[in-house]
């Protein structure tokens, strides 16, 4: 028996995690708060990795890998970088068998560290742009901790880049929220607004955030990637400057940005359902599973046949299921519960017939496909589903997103089902905290280009409209 | 002026610094005795993991991820084990502002905590085998540290693989050894010699450790990747029991095998020269440069042919020099020092004459060729460098390894220039360390199918020949 998941109207919080541990994406580790990532799980950061990896390359970035430990001194250069770290750092006291002169902390982010080999490495313009980026684990001590959405060891991609002007760091980190934006879009399938973060929501040490927000299916919001305009707040706890053309002396630019394996959570709660995990096919490690169905006098024929059929399909990844153990039945729910995209089931009637018949996890659709047809057909089934995926998310996003000018209706919104408020804000923290403290939901982006109206709070013009949800 | 490399006549120590920091492989980190790996560095990484990653999958393995921390107790589970690494550890005492109930260790190798989860994955004989990889950083606080050798953190992968008998544990280690041997020898261009390794020199909690050793261009080993064959010493201190086909219940098999960016430091030491790094193709981040040379009136014809060549070589990695500031000598000893394999010299008279120039950066010989061959003899060339890598190291290594009977012929060995000297030994270690005392060469592997002769200390009947060296 396939082990049953409990249901998202039935707990939320436990289907979620249900899903993770039954599709065996990751685990509960030995220390707490951390996880195991399961193959099935790594599999999916995999393709994620190279997929956001090829990007970060065509937009002229390198890789390269800064230390985890940290001198606990540099984390204090930046003092709004050391307010927001400080409560969340690891620390190590010892070491080889001796107490440290100086305590290490494990990077909870590395723009201290990267900023003190960038002093190593700018003299000049000629020196610059530099534009890095490391896959690297990172610990930050959380008190509450969720699988794959907040975890106290996770890993992730930070990229550091340094700048001659104000001018080319903004652009990178606008550049760089865009591939957020489009890899969120066309390998996750999952519709995200881009935006700027409000200065409460800001990255500890950045003049600007900037941010894709993702809308979960219980309406919640999750913060899927940041990109910071970190202005030359670093180069100056640093001490980075550079000669310009000219012979001037001016501090260094900088940007940062960084995605997660938080993704991985976000993917799970933006398209799985009751039966299991779901995932966009571009980024299934395998897209279509074959099982054949047989008894032992039909085994031969119809095993041989499946291998003709995936001989047809060599551009898809595919798996055979030739277990014998378990009946049909339960293979087809354990594929699901797995979140294979595309199965394709041959019993010894296709084999007679020389058809198959492809069942889609997305919707549950069956076809019968003759089998010189199942390349082209299971090529367009999964564009399909890959399509369908995302346009199912984004038409849940905006049913699930009002406009709404009044406070009462604000406040009434979260305590019913809650979703994306679009509201007008006159950029005030204090209203910004008292629609926190009563209705839990913080602002997720700005959206400059549209102000207009009166604050919601606070009925003074509005400098913008802002989009307020409760977030992960 | 490209800076000076200190020829390895001079200072072997010094020229090795010097080639790492100058081809801008990797730099010292704030923290002492860890490294930055730069991108030039990081691109060989790349490069090698992703060799080693498709030959990890070609064999059955999936890559995993288990946490970097691990409560100290998991290392006092498995008694050789603590006493190896105990010396080694960093620990954090302190998270979250707080003290830690119980300090944690930063993973020197991961053992203990996957054979914690594997507990919780393993009941029976269905769940075998678990063949998972991991790509991580570890950490081991060293005394003395080398940048890539021996450094505090570094990076690797780590195979943890678990069986039902003893027999597919060993096969899986002489495997994963074999896989390694291939990837020294097809990659690297490193000869090797693999073996098991003696009771003193073997992993601690190993039953048997394999090793592939290289050897350096000072005529040193280096041990370029192990494989352990770990018995039931995990299964036991971490209880993990299956229940096998006939409902017996039996302690589960273990190896493990990592190699890690210790593989930089070889590669570099392996085949460069005075002039800078040498790269074996196969590895190189760009297998070519071309290198226009062109004054203010030559610039634009001499581009436009440049360009052409680039496009008649789509498969091969590619980079044109365009930069205006040096001189072209400047840049041909710039690309020398960087290692680029295949340099493409071209001026105004190769333009008119349809030719382009090809340096070898292995052997510095120089060919004009005309442009329309360019691609087959590109591709053919980086063939032969591939390939002359390799013999040149295998000819010196086999040079420079001796069959040596006598002890007075051992210390003469290592009080000369030293090598590989593979001798008769007895089994015993006490005429091992008799000979680490007197010569500081330890033994390498062990030639179990070669034993012949009389033990070089001792002089009793030799169970095996072990190959001596001094090693990094």
């Amino acid at each position: 028996m396939a082990e049953k998941i409990t249901s998202r109207n039935e707990d939320y919080a436990q289907w979620y995690v249900d899903i993770v541990l039954k599709a065996r994406l990751a685990d509960y580790a030995p220390v707490k708060g951390c996880m195991v990532i399961r193959p099935r799980g790594y599999a999916l950061w995999e393709r994620m990795r190279d997929a956001l990896d090829s990007m970060f390359k065509a937009t002229g970035h390198s890789n390269a890998y800064f230390p985890l430990l940290i001198p606990e001194s540099f984390i204090h250069k930046e003092a709004e970088h050391v307010e927001g770290f400080s409560p969340e750092l690891a620390v190590v006291t010892h070491a080889g068998g001796e107490q440290l002169e100086e305590p290490l902390v494990l990077r909870p982010t590395s723009e201290t560290v990267i900023w003190a080999m960038y002093k190593k490495w700018i003299q000049s313009y000629r020196d610059l742009p530099i534009l890095i980026n490391q896959w690297a684990n990172v610990l930050r001590w959380e008190k509450r901790t969720r699988l794959f959405l907040r975890t106290t060891e996770f890993l992730w991609q930070e990229g550091h880049t340094a700048h001659a002007t104000r001018e080319e760091a903004v652009e990178e980190t606008l550049t760089m929220l865009n591939v957020y934006r489009e890899f969120a879009e066309d390998y996750l399938a999952l519709p995200v607004l881009s935006g700027r973060k409000s200065e409460q929501e800001k990255f500890a040490g950045a003049l600007e955030t900037y941010a894709i927000e993702a809308m979960m299916q219980d309406r919640r919001a999750l913060q899927a990637g940041t990109s910071h305009f970190l202005g030359q707040n670093f180069a100056k706890a640093f001490d980075v400057t550079y000669q310009t053309a000219n012979g001037d002396l001016d501090y260094v630019w900088a940007s940062s940005w960084g995605v997660s394996t938080r993704l991985i959570g976000a993917l799970i709660m933006a398209h799985s359902d009751d039966r299991g995990l779901v995932v966009p096919p571009k980024l299934a490690p395998t897209e279509t599973v074959i099982v054949p169905i047989f008894k032992n006098d039909t085994k031969e024929r119809v095993l041989a046949y499946a291998e003709q059929i995936r001989k047809k399909l060599p551009d898809i990844r595919v798996e055979i299921d030739t277990d014998e153990q378990n009946s049909p039945g339960w293979k087809f729910a354990e594929w699901e519960k797995l979140g294979v995209p595309l199965r394709i089931e041959i019993g010894p009637r296709d084999v007679d017939a020389g058809k198959v018949v492809l069942v889609r996890r997305d919707t549950g659709e069956k076809a019968a496909v003759a089998g010189e047809a199942v390349q082209e057909t299971v090529k367009a089934l999964l564009e399909k589903i890959q399509a369908n995926l995302f346009e199912r998310a984004k038409k849940f996003r905006d049913e699930n997103t009002r406009f709404i000018d009044d406070y009462a209706g604000l406040k009434g919104f979260f305590d019913d089902l809650g979703g994306f408020a679009v509201s007008p804000w006159c950029g005030n923290p204090e209203c910004e905290a008292a629609v926190k403290n009563e209705t839990k939901a913080t602002i997720r982006v700005l959206q400059d280009a549209e102000s207009k109206g009166s604050c919601i709070v606070c009925g003074s013009p509005a400098k913008t409209n802002a989009v307020f949800a409760k977030a992960y």
